[in-house]
């Protein structure tokens, strides 16, 4: 596996990093960023998955999302991978929406074409970047943990819930917690999924807990000026979820937040605590 | 005054704003932002000065400065301005170069046509703009501070020192500090002030502190892999002046850090706590 190094910057007394690879999953080249705090040699550190929402890339968390100075302090490593296949040849909604395709893959592998050569990010960030990060850093395996924002907290909540031993901690900023029922998610999962909604329920974290998968506990943010918060958000449903399933959900709503990385930046210290703590613990 | 709100976000329990107006000083519209840290009704803030860098504008330091959290602990309203007047018929480098004229300003008022009816980035940044500031805002004008980046880091010195009582502490990250001695200060000041270089003296940090002007302290830091730092910068010169002087000096050499925001963010809640510090006393 090669990694190219598109940029390198010393910051927070760790180094942040942009790189660049060819992906056997998606079959393009992928970029991500990795911020390795200050270490000692030889460590292997705890890694915190950050998953970005519709029409970002790992740009976005990494120029606004003011996570390096906790990393640093705590001692995580925080990988943010891109949010689909892009470049020549990847098909892109023919509307040339943002709300699918480009910039908008779901964190799923597309089953129906033209989408599922190169639509594969659920493999990609589960398990391609995994592998690579692992060999390239000095990351710890056994400890990783989740969070993601819109579009990426689905991601994270969906995947923390498939495999939950997999990570210890998760988290999101003003997710998508039901795809299968607002707009973004019916219009993303159908087109990636096909019509059979039995296949979109292992991507929908309301149905995944209906469907009996568990996690021990989530945190998750959402700001009460968030336009996207009534019509395809829906805390509720999730809340409702954990209620009934029994999974502790520590559910905050920010009063004037909306859904920009303002909100993210602000609350982004308070979730890397919340995963250190869990981190940090040796064994489950 | 009339002042249009751009964007108006919610961040670390204050407000960060961007805001448009029409200049009287540069005869064009003018674009900033402005952090309001959460406070008590009635309430009037101290005001700290942002100068940004070569080709940025308000909002690369707004995005990432990493400034809010800091700000929002201490009370401190943040402002950045644009780096130049910018639009239709504002007057440009013939060759399209990044170091003078659009996003370079250099904080002076040009004297030579045909930059001296639009480039008056000195009366805008000192006159204009607090002016405009403290008609908006819950900004209280005997409590200002001044900071900068670079190009902005030459703008803060050189405007402490011209107005001592004005401005209660001043700092820069990676500041040109003898623009009468490197290639992108002569240029500028060439270009914007004409060939006679006494005339130049008013806007280089080092020629001002030779020539008998003073400030209570400043705190420098530079990094020592800028690429710029030796040719462009060159702290060495600011650190004999100041000595030569008797103006207690804080320059830090930053092992590992280049010019970037990576760079800027990182020390940022440093600058802002030594400004803090010298706002909160009463008087002088």
């Amino acid at each position: 596996m090669t990694v190219e190094t598109v940029s390198l910057n010393r910051s927070h007394g760790g180094m942040q990093g942009v790189y660049r690879h060819a992906s056997r999953e998606t079959g393009t080249d992928m970029t991500f960023s990795v911020f390795v705090p200050p270490h000692q040699g030889g460590a292997k550190l705890p890694v915190v998955w950050y998953l970005s929402g519709l029409t970002c890339t790992h740009a976005n968390v990494t120029e606004k999302g003011e996570y390096r100075k906790a990393c640093a302090e705590l001692g995580l490593i925080f990988v943010a991978p891109d949010t689909s296949p892009r470049g020549e040849g990847v098909p892109a909604d023919t509307n040339g929406s943002w709300d699918f395709g480009l910039g908008a893959g779901f964190y799923v592998d597309a089953t129906q074409p033209p989408f599922s050569r190169n639509y594969r990010m659920w493999s990609y960030v589960t398990k391609e970047l995994p592998e690579l990060v692992s060999s390239a850093f000095p990351a710890d395996l056994k400890r990783q943990s989740i969070m993601g924002h819109s579009m990426g907290g689905h991601g994270a909540l969906t995947i923390a819930l498939s495999n939950p031993s997999g990570y210890r901690a998760a988290s999101a900023f003003s997710p998508i917690v039901a795809p299968s029922q607002v707009p973004w998610g019916i219009k993303a999962l159908g087109g990636y999924l096909g019509s059979n909604k039995e296949a979109w329920r292992k991507h929908d974290t309301v149905a995944l807990i209906e469907d009996g998968a568990r996690f021990p506990d989530f945190l998750v943010d959402t700001g009460d000026a968030d336009p996207f918060l009534k019509e395809q958000l829906r805390p509720e449903l999730l809340e409702r979820a954990c209620a009934k399933a029994n999974i502790p959900l520590k559910l905050r709503s920010q009063s004037g937040y909306d859904h920009s990385y303002y909100f993210v930046s602000t609350f982004m210290e308070d979730h890397l605590r919340w995963h250190a703590a869990r981190l940090d613990r040796s064994g489950r």
